[in-house]
């Protein structure tokens, strides 16, 4: 028996199955797709003996425990908030599971029970989280077996979309949920470590304390810092590190227009706006504004902001089209953050040729023989279409791969786990290189944030 | 029987108690005063035979009841949180209660029962909420009265230091609990109606957002938005008012430097900081800002907020002395908004001889026969010492008045209530204004926001 059950597909399950099917006959596969919509998945799957395809509803206590039953592997690519039905299913039917999700804490709870059946149940091995944690642990490994100490760790990801196809002002367009990006950064602080330091950076400044990156052939990007860069610091073996600092990559220039909607107060997602609906895209902007029976909007964001007459930021609203009167909301009872999001996918919406890029970039500083060192990281993957795009590749690959792994036995040791072991990423990103996706290395100066220790 | 329960004695009970012992023999009240701290209470009051000061636990059912059913009225000074079991009793004992506080929806509860004893329950009749809905309903009736449609109404409180004791670059001291005035703002945007048209304001920008008023001998205050300006509009009947803002008063300059904390993230209350224990003032600031090896503290504030050498702001900062690397938070797992608190106390802590002065101040817009009129009116009321404060008067002297007038059966009509009908006002105003409580009215070209109809 070789039955692999996947439950859920999105958009970001199109590589995975293409693997799978690749590897249906070398392997002696069995597939199983369980979906709510039959139909979606009848088109993204050519059709083969073995690969099957059911209508399965999640929440069906019956329906989903007989086709896990009758699986050696679940991998779920449901939204993450519903594995875990799925999980403990698993745990009662002795199933390995795959998923590309944070672990949750009730999924972190069955941890005991897993490992006492000897079962592996792999989480975070997406792109982000997942190929970030691979990849980093790779390189941190190898530092410390050559008896290095880490001193800084950085570690950037970002969805952008491809040079080629990268045509508007804000070098942006959506290539993944578009409601993640507009409350981006919102919920606390964001909180670093800098050379020892606490770093806190409030949601109306991570917009403004970007840094920048190089990457050779694709030029300059820029970060903003994620909310919580010290989630991994024990997980990585990282508790004496100096510096640590994740964040989000975007192209420069991006981060300074996009504060605009933050100072504006367009991005919050905590209250609804007033007869939203019949709204012109201009009467929102002009809600936060003050009133004037003679000013017009455009002068009176200009002034609030400080916005001076050749600011590119400028250009960067007006592609957006935020000054239409014409244009309506057409939301009912919608937030800030929904009509934002309404306005950014008229313009942000990949084109039917347009095709994505993901780009993923690490700093590791350590201490060697009393001297320090950095080895820069990077890695660009860029999408085929928008059926095959990078993100469906960076996230589907290595979920495939690594429940491939699984069901041969060369991952196995047992527990809820995520993918920082030598046993689990060198395999996994050994293959990954053959479908393109590698990281480049560069050692460099060391440039922390104290390179000449005053 | 004239038996008078006093639950809870804090600082704003003062003149409530003075007011009630003045009256007491020509009143023939008998006065219970009830609180978990009789030594402090005895402090306060002086003896009586008629007076009586009880040990009273309010979460102690035996105490609590048999206090009340002593009682013909009963006055709860407690924190807001803690009225509903008070009020509880009152309605199973049949008491009439008074509170300064806004009314709670457990309290709007109890209307029914209460109107159906025939009780009056008066809530909301300290100074803010209280007095402001007093003498705006009395010259909103007015208004009405004469023919007059409501089309602007703008109301602002602030408690802040008398002239003669403003002696600090923020014009500024803690008159009242400093935590509210840390966090203020916070929680969502800032809400209001201008000439039709909602407006939002979000808590980054809401400092910047200031307007100015003048009172004669009193010079220029500045108003920033309170959270929700339109809870009100139905209760006064405002329903198809154009213009609805309500603000805080402070002194003009306050809140520019104010945003300072909020840029930098320094009023946050959600999270706390690593070590805050063993922090600097100076490494509390430093948590805000980028990390450099050579760059002062100071440099890297300027530079992050754009602040010019010569701008008062700047001064006001070093007047707190947030630079010191000497003194310590001393605070264990602190908020921001926790450590800015103490730092600030340290500098706006009312001295001995310190006087507070509380300050209001009315626009009400009305269109007559055609023609739009504008009738301004404030009040400002300066506290004697730090015992006799205004705030202690301007919530104690309602509260007290009103009590009396439940007692006397000069307010009857029953019900979970406020303070907004003629019945209530016009008896409390006008005694108000013989302990020099009272409001300027002055007759301004109607201002609004569109004079011109544009």
């Amino acid at each position: 028996m070789r039955n692999i059950l996947i439950i859920g597909l999105g958009k970001s399950s199109t590589y995975l199955i293409k693997y799978l099917l690749d590897k249906i006959d070398i392997e002696q596969l069995h597939i199983t797709i369980g979906d709510l919509n039959i139909e979606n998945a009848k088109k993204l799957v050519r059709q083969h003996e073995r690969v099957n395809i059911i209508e399965l509803d999640v929440f069906n206590d019956v329906s989903r425990k007989n086709a896990i039953q009758q699986a050696d592997i679940v991998i779920s690519m449901l939204p993450a908030r519903f594995h875990i039905e799925v999980a403990k299913d698993c745990v009662r039917l002795n199933k390995n599971m795959v998923t590309a999700s944070y672990i949750s804490p009730e999924m972190q709870d069955l941890d005991a029970q897993v490992k006492q059946k000897g079962l592996v149940f792999m989480n975070e091995i997406g792109v982000d989280p997942g190929i970030d944690h691979m990849s980093a642990m790779q390189v941190i490994d190898r530092i410390r077996n050559n008896g290095g100490k880490m001193i800084l760790f950085e570690s950037f990801t970002g969805g952008l979309v491809a040079p080629e196809c990268d045509n508007n002002l804000w070098n942006y367009k959506f290539t993944w949920n578009p409601r993640n990006v507009v409350i981006a950064g919102q919920g606390g602080a964001a909180k670093f470590l800098q050379e020892g330091t606490y770093k806190y950076i409030p949601y109306n400044r991570l917009f403004r304390r970007t840094e920048f990156i190089d990457i050779e052939n694709y030029g300059r990007f820029e970060i903003y810092a994620n909310r919580d860069s010290l989630k991994y610091q024990s997980v990585y073996g990282l508790n004496d590190i100096k510096t640590l600092y994740r964040g989000t990559i975007r192209r420069v220039g991006f981060s300074r227009a996009w504060n605009i909607f933050v100072a504006l107060g367009m991005t919050d997602d905590s209250y609804t706006i007033e007869d939203s609906e019949n709204m012109s895209y201009r009467d929102f902007i002009n809600a936060f504004l003050p009133y004037s029976p003679t000013d017009s909007v455009e002068l009176k964001l200009r002034h609030q902001l400080k916005i001076d007459q050749d600011d590119i930021m400028w250009d960067k609203l007006v592609e957006l089209d935020i000054f239409n009167s014409n244009k309506r909301v057409e939301l009912k009872n919608a937030t800030p953050a929904q009509i934002l999001q309404k306005i950014l996918m008229d313009s942000w919406t990949l084109h039917e040729n347009d095709r994505d890029m993901i780009v993923m970039y690490h700093k590791f500083g350590y201490e060697l023989e009393g001297k320090n060192y950095q080895i820069d990281s990077n890695m660009v993957v860029l999408g085929e279409n928008q059926t095959y795009t990078a993100m469906a590749k960076t996230v589907g690959l290595p979920v495939a791969i690594a429940a491939l792994a699984i069901l041969n036995g060369k991952i196995k040791t047992p527990g809820v786990q995520l993918p920082i072991t030598k046993e689990v990423y060198t395999p996994i990103l050994t293959e990954l290189e053959t479908y393109g996706i590698q990281f480049k290395e560069h050692n460099v100066p060391y440039f922390g944030y104290n390179p000449l220790n005053i």
